[in-house]
């Protein structure tokens, strides 16, 4: 039975039609239970990547995969709670300043992370640097993180959306990752099931995100918006640029680093305008448009929070963070100003470094990473530095190097400014 | 490595580009080797399904599943060697007469036959309601049959292209069986790799056959035609009607015993054009252009070597043969002529009567099955017998009257005749 039915629900899609409620209900049930095998799975994911979903479809298929699991219940949080999600860039370390920072300013924030694959990096494996810092908490220590510190940033538990979980690992090995209907749904059965009441997305376009054109972004923010509304949650999107990395930093350990910097009161003018808005629009969503995040930063309040977090989860935010073995400082070869500084090929270098994982059982290294000394823009002379790359070991700097090489430019005039933040969808 | 290379395999002609030989010939060896997994070569099906595949792609698809095996060498045959394979059809029992007519007419018939599989029926397992008949050959005394005899219909070894065996069951279950390129890849490895000299093809149009429209009939039969001849097989193609069930029985024993009629020198008229017709294209393609098959059939040549076929593979040809429990007769419910006998309709009938499987592992019943009375264009009277439904069960036999009314209708005119050979393609 269950074989005959998954191969009708396949072919209703191939062909371009609808899926039905009870076709979605039952195929995402039925995978999650396993009588749908994986080669049925992934070839529907292919057919919904090259043929579409209604925005219905996309509702109910999101809908099915929060029933899949447990919601969470955050009534008895004391806060008004609010969210963020990337789709992932490169040097985006913005949820580690992001959240104290929002916690300082009276809301709470249940941030279930995930790990980096690819050139882009994870946010739980940056915090992994910090030691002692755990991530798995399960969900009466989380609810009372939330409730005492008002931030968290710790792994989703298993019963959070497994039908997501399987067809993420899935989706990640069968090209079927870029269908916007599925990213879309992926994320939000994630943020509605977690039971924050305000979310803000930040959507990445340019070489360093999923999705390369603004176009395709635009659906992509404008899909998770109406899913998010559906669903009581006050959702917002700005797409913001990624076609160069986000600060100076770019790996685990100098992200955190970097992050530090922010919370301090200084950090790349980049991450704190990003930081500030994205607080700004958070705290909006959560009914406390007259918190001033710009001074919980500059007061300390938010460095503060970021202690007892780390703390909390069993970090030592004072203890000196890994340093890599080896270090090579790539120079200008003539003089003007830094053009073009691609962020897939930094993220690319990274990765070679050892900052990121090829496959989701890899470790990372906590001190791999890019350092840029100059940011697009900034003048060079031959010979100044123009960023390092640290690796723990000295054999995957060449192909590091290569690949960052490749990614950046040196011209005579300065380039042309490109906006951080592009444009907001609610 | 797998892993990564796969899914850039997949992206490539998700994206609608071209993949190179070196990605055909890796995928298809990797996949029969299990390093590609399941649910990475039906997400690739599927993307072939949807954006298709250049004659350069599938002829070098074909090449490489046919290299996933062992190729017969048929070169001690001391005849020209000539085969036949159908789409499949419903009542399609063709393969049975003409085969040792065929033989007995000078070319020797290696034919390796399959299953059937959902509506339609399977060369093998018709075969099999002949006591004592036993499918499976190893090569030795497949060689010495298709010598001696010179006619074999048996099972495919399992060193006979494995690729395309792991594929079939694969598209089965994830609604990729429809793909022109995955098609005609499959039949023809199979058929160059069996080493037939010249092959004529049966390609099925309407209802009852996979190819509902001529337009798809007609591409997948050149498709195969250009591989046959790219691989030094002189190669035909026919379109033939399917859109209503070939002669005037649809399961395994009843179609055995009209094939016996052909051989006898009766049977119905459309089974006796079909294989006249393609006996007479496979022995022109053999190079036996003035053999007499009209002749081989009168002259009782033809049974001969039937007899001989059957007892090769321990079959007792005049061994009475299983008759079904159970017999309902559907009759006429008002005078006129029998306008609609649908293929499809009458196939899923004589499936629900247990003649054919839902699923690989199933057994079929030798006995099930519908004999037709009437057939398109034939006058009736109200009363008259239409058809009659067998079953070892009664209890399968409402649902299975039940999808043969819906197929069949009576009109006061009688219908427009149609030809059963469309169209032919070398």
């Amino acid at each position: 039975m269950g074989g005959f039915a998954a191969v009708d629900v396949i072919r209703t899609k191939r062909d371009g039609g609808v899926l039905s409620d009870a076709q979605i209900d039952w195929v995402v049930d039925a995978y999650t239970r396993g009588e749908v095998a994986d080669e049925q799975m992934s070839a529907l994911a292919m057919a919904i990547l090259l043929r579409g979903m209604t925005p219905a479809e996309i509702a109910r298929w999101t809908a099915a995969m929060i029933d899949s699991g447990k919601r969470l219940d955050l009534s008895a949080v004391p806060r008004p709670t609010a969210d963020k999600h990337s789709t992932g860039g490169v040097g985006d370390k913005i949820t580690l300043p992001l959240t104290p920072l929002v916690a300082a300013c009276g809301a709470a924030v249940p941030q279930l992370s995930g790990r980096g694959l690819g050139h882009t990096g994870g946010t739980l494996d940056k915090l992994e640097s910090i030691p002692g810092w755990r991530a798995a908490l399960d969900n009466e220590r989380f609810l009372a993180q939330l409730a005492e510190v008002g931030a968290v940033i710790c792994a989703a538990g298993d019963d959070l959306a497994p039908a997501d979980r399987k067809l993420y690992a899935l989706r990640d090995v069968t090209g079927t990752v870029e269908a916007i209907p599925l990213i879309a749904s992926s994320i939000m059965s994630k943020k509605i099931a977690e039971g924050t009441g305000a979310l803000v997305l930040d959507v990445k376009v340019g070489s360093g995100a999923f999705m390369k054109s603004l176009e395709t972004a635009r659906e992509l923010a404008r899909t998770m918006v109406e899913l998010g509304t559906a669903h009581d949650v006050r959702t917002v999107a700005l797409l913001t640029d990624m076609s160069t990395p986000l600060g100076r930093t770019v790996g685990n350990a100098v992200e955190v680093a970097e992050s530090v910097q922010v919370l301090s009161g200084g950090g790349p003018a980049d991450v704190v305008e990003l930081t500030l808005t994205l607080a700004r629009e958070m705290l909006d969503a959560a009914g406390l448009p007259d918190a001033d995040p710009e001074r919980a930063l500059r007061d300390g309040r938010a460095m503060d929070v970021w202690r007892s977090m780390i703390r909390a989860q069993g970090g030592d935010p004072e203890a000196p963070l890994p340093v890599a073995k080896e270090t090579e400082i790539v120079r200008a070869d003539r003089d003007g100003f830094v053009a073009g500084l691609d962020a897939y090929a930094i993220g690319i270098a990274a990765w070679r470094l050892g900052a990121g994982r090829a496959r989701k059982e890899d470790p990372v290294s906590a001190a791999a990473g890019v350092v840029l000394h100059r940011r697009p823009g900034d003048p060079v002379r031959a010979g100044d530095p123009l960023y390092e790359l640290r690796a723990d070991d000295a054999e995957r700097i060449p192909a590091a190097r290569a690949a960052a090489e490749a990614g950046v430019s040196i011209s005579a005039t300065p380039p042309a400014a490109t906006p951080l933040v592009i444009e907001r969808i609610a």
